[in-house]
């Protein structure tokens, strides 16, 4: 046997040295939040060809994010996931506020308690895992992918250039980090989701914007025994004297994680903080808890660091002066874009909804079904959401550090607890991820000038499922579960009270040479699979029979030609509200409700706009039968 | 390399012959529904160990059964399976009856529609997923298991002998069916689910009893398209002269599968129904679905049957005659105990109860925590239930296969479309497994003396689940889903009005040298390892501290003596009727509920009842103070 020849690498030489293909459609270096939710998400394409390459020997094991917003959960249902992370993680279901006892200021007591999420903000609850679990539910899903996609690990970047053509115009040179051995991959697209200090931000000038470092934290999992009686709540507690910590329980029923404090970075030794031990932390902790106890078993993870509260100033690699002339083929996401406290649990969100969002825009690129300049949204919707997330997490960074006030001193300051109680319920709706509202400055988010008619699927806003029946097999469910994770348009077709235009909109839909289905779904791919159309009636499921369906909602698919009778949906009888009352639906007109492939309402039509619709999704897909599906995916001519 | 001495096989010679242990505790012959069930029960014990042996060469991928009830699911969500097979599933909402058109008998038009499981009888549903699916579940647990329990291929069942004496007294005799090579294993204990043709029930002169064979269906899985408009409903068919089928909905959204009726076996010629053919099986089906079309695309699985209602006089090695003087050492279960139509879809489930019920009493008694009497239990049990579902089984055979009464012919008889509705409805407790009611004969079920404590748990039924609020995390669940697969007892106690009695009970069972927690649990084990006591209070969870909780209700577990958080539950304020309403709970006076590891009420006892609640363990558990634990596993002084 030879081998070494490339570099010497420890274990078996029958596992050969991984060898990247020369060219890649999407090559994503990182694999956290951001980069495996975009891998999983590209994986479900097999004419799509993705790698996915990480600096590391293998997936994380313990440490990093926890908090899993409502949000993040309906993405996950979309991956057929949400289950087994409701499972897994842990219920945020109440916070519990603690400060300065006033009879005793250095004992802490509670001062408040309230609900985590308001009622019917989601169908799903704000969670806590290990991020690293969540990153191998998301592994997992790739490799029973169609294209049983794996991450390639020990590979790091070192840099690209963009060439000013070509199928493949981005190269990028990696380094075997095993082996130093270094190779070069071309790619039609490269996405960054390399963290903080992320190697792809810098190569494309990309530049972060915003305060630096400056306030470090403690963060310790551990397990643990103590008589502090909200120890499996939510808590953010504040003492005196001693500073402050965020308890966060987690999953499993025993672990919990602390946020300690650790003050403002001197600036004259931005790295003393580092040198902050568990012991130090955990002695804070101790003291923060006074007359509570707290005595650790075992520490699980540990780690001190700083933030800032920065974004960059682009997430691609198009400066502001040639928007109108270059397309962007490099991208960034996550931590790479934006960085912020961990308090208010938001960063792992935000970083895998910014690859949701560029990851259908990709394949319908790659695919030939849209139009390239589709990509340039990314930007444009991810920064305006990065610029607020900072924002806001200045201000709760702010409210939840502030010293408590005294009421033997008002005039010191502070916060008082009732006001941060109800600062944190104002928030809820923006830390459950579901306040997002893209704008209609791109071509993906039209004007609410229908909003009247479906008040409560708000335009740029992500679809708020609701309960229904399916009216095919009587199956009580989410409307919402019916979106998956693979890349496709949906049209809600909400019944008008006659049905009359509802029946018209299924015969333009499925007849008319203009309807955009026919338009942009080649003749070979199934009927649904770029633009899935949905009927809700108004009607109970028993009064409506399956042989009265119009054709688009019983359409015949896949390679024998079956019926697929998961099309239509009627009210769900046993809630106390319909879905046509919890989303304010005009019950006499009924509604078209057009959505994007990441969840968000795009459009809201009358049931007979048939040409507007038609129009919508020409502002930026390809007419499907212009296209060359000889290619391995679909070409335009 | 040398390979082959004990026998060729094919394959890779690295992969060397298995070779079981000389002795095992516990020898399950056969891997269906009951085998799988009672090797990842067995799976949890690290000091029992438990071999799974299987004819076949690998798992079964494809056919046989398909129905899982209600209660079905609530066992498999103590395995942590509920979810993933909701999931996966197809959900039986509701079912529909279609008979011969009163207006023309040729054509069949629909006669009833039902909801197929009443509101509140389960918090789960009425599932269909192939049995294939639902053992790999099974067979992924127990490898996860802390004994990573793995089943044995290509093993079959030669016979067995049992010994009058010694540690491992049943001797029997495996053949390695690709070797063609004998090997002798010694057992403790051996359970044969081995099907109908069981040889283990053979080997013990246990006897099936009942009718022969005397009607033959062919079974069909298809993905075929139709005008039929339940095609994605549960359906009962019959024409007026074609014949009749069930019509049953699969997982996936396009699969369904047939039964058609054969009729009755020819008795001068038994086997000639096994001639019949796929093709004719379907062409039936086409005949009696008449006015609509049936296209076959793919034939999934096809079979001919014929069944007989037989029961076997016993289930396990001991004859009537000497159940005074010998104990158990061989049991049968599944198929090999009793055979029957599959139109109520019950085998599996009543399988998988069987086993369900013998595995905690086997694991307790290898334990050396309870009497090994308790292993009579098992045939007295589930004996009863076996004739019961034969007696149901004739009754629901004939009714749902009786000819359709003519409404101008009544004096030819048959059923009336709403006679036939009724009865379906009037037997929906019992084909959803929630009516197996075992009886005080034997010393696991108590008298129903304090019944009226607590009505809607019915001593002998299965604990029926609530939804609850857990105290210290706040999180809305399900009460019946504490219990675990663990073979633990739980002693739920629902807190009396002044709660002084509730935390009387609490005292006893924590101090008391006489509490059944303290003495039939070992002083080296969790304190809720074998008796896990778990309180409902009658306030809201915001109303009382976890630091107010009884040492009981917050045990201290495990290597670091964490705390456990998860014995204390309230009422969930948010639905219509608490825990206390839904069941019946004497709100003055609280109660104890007492189950058994299989999820059975076994007791129901005033709060205040200490002594009887000693004694009731007492008569069958063994005090934990006179074990030896230096054994694997424990063994009485």
């Amino acid at each position: 046997m030879q081998f070494y020849l490339n570099g010497y690498a420890p274990g078996d030489p029958d596992v050969r040295g991984e060898k990247l293909p020369e060219t890649v459609d999407v090559l994503i270096v990182g694999s956290g939040p951001a980069g495996v939710l975009l891998a999983a998400q590209l994986s479900n394409f097999p004419g799509i060809s993705t790698r996915l390459i990480e600096r590391r020997e293998g997936p994380l094991q313990v440490g990093q994010a926890d908090g899993i917003a409502c949000r993040t959960v309906e993405m996950f249902e979309a991956f057929g996931l949400g289950q087994k992370l409701m499972r897994e993680a842990y219920w945020v279901n109440e916070t519990v506020f603690w400060r300065p006892s006033k009879a005793d200021r250095i004992r802490i007591e509670r001062t408040g308690r309230v609900q985590d999420t308001e009622d019917g903000l989601s169908e799903f609850p704000h969670l806590i895992v290990n991020q690293a679990r969540l990153q191998q539910y998301l592994l997992d899903y790739m490799r029973q992918s169609p294209t049983r996609l794996e991450a390639s690990y020990g590979l790091d970047f070192v840099d690209l250039k963009i060439e000013a053509e070509g199928d493949y115009p981005v190269v990028v040179t990696l380094r075997d980090v095993a082996r130093h051995s270094e190779t070069v991959v071309r790619a039609r697209y490269v996405v960054g989701c390399d963290g903080a200090r992320s190697k792809v931000r810098d190569a494309i000038g990309a530049v972060p914007q915003g305060d630096f470092a400056n306030h470090a934290w403690g963060v310790v999992d551990m397990l643990a025994t103590t008589d502090f009686p909200d120890i499996r709540l939510k808590a953010a507690i504040q003492s005196a004297d001693e500073g402050n910590i965020l308890l966060i329980p987690r999953e499993g029923g025993y672990m919990v994680r602390l946020y300690v404090d650790l003050g403002e970075i001197d600036p004259a030794n931005r790295e003393s903080f580092r040198h902050t031990t568990q012991e130090q932390v955990i002695a804070t902790a101790q003291r923060v808890l006074n007359p509570y106890t707290l005595d650790v078993k075992s520490v699980v993870w540990f780690a001190v660091y700083q933030v800032g509260q920065r974004v960059s100033d682009r997430f691609d690699d198009v400066p502001a002066e040639l928007v109108a002339s270059r397309l962007p083929r490099v991208f960034i996401a996550g931590d790479a874009c934006h960085t912020h406290s961990a308090k208010a649990g938001q960063g792992m969100n935000v970083s895998m909804q910014d690859t949701f969002n560029l990851g259908w825009k990709l394949a319908s690129v790659l695919e030939g079904r849209a139009r390239p300049q589709v990509l340039r949204t990314y930007t444009v919707e991810r920064h305006a959401i990065a610029q607020g997330l900072i924002d806001f997490d200045k201000e709760w960074s702010k409210i939840m550090a502030s010293p408590p006030k005294d009421p033997m001193h008002p005039e010191l300051g502070g916060v008082d607890p009732q006001a941060l109680q109800a600062y944190f319920v104002r928030s809820g709706r923006y830390t459950a991820g579901v306040a997002t509202h893209y704008t209609p400055t791109t071509v993906l988010t039209a004007e609410d000038t229908h909003q009247h008619l479906a008040k409560g699927f708000t335009i740029g806003m992500r679809f708020h499922s609701a309960p229904v029946v399916r009216l095919a097999d009587a199956k009580p469910m989410q409307l919402g579960h019916a979106a998956r994770a693979d890349g496709a348009w949906r049209i809600y077709a909400f019944a008008d009270a006659k049905g009359e235009r509802l029946r018209a909109l299924a015969a333009f839909l499925n007849d008319a040479v203009d309807s955009p289905v026919r338009r942009f779904t080649p003749a070979s791919a199934d009927i649904d699979s770029i633009i899935d159309v949905r009927a809700i009636f108004q009607a109970s499921h028993r009064e409506i029979g399956v042989d009265h369906l119009p054709a688009i909602l019983l359409p015949r698919k896949g390679s024998f030609g079956l019926m697929d009778y998961e099309k239509a949906y009627c009210p769900d009888l046993k809630q106390s509200s319909d879905i046509f009352d919890l989303r304010g639906i005009d019950r006499d007109q009924g509604v078209i409700v057009v959505v994007r492939p990441d969840q968000y309402v795009s459009n809201v039509l009358p049931l007979d706009a048939h040409q507007d619709l038609g129009a919508f999704f020409g502002r930026f897909m390809l007419d499907a039968r212009t296209v060359d599906e000889s290619m391995g995916y679909w070409v335009r001519k």
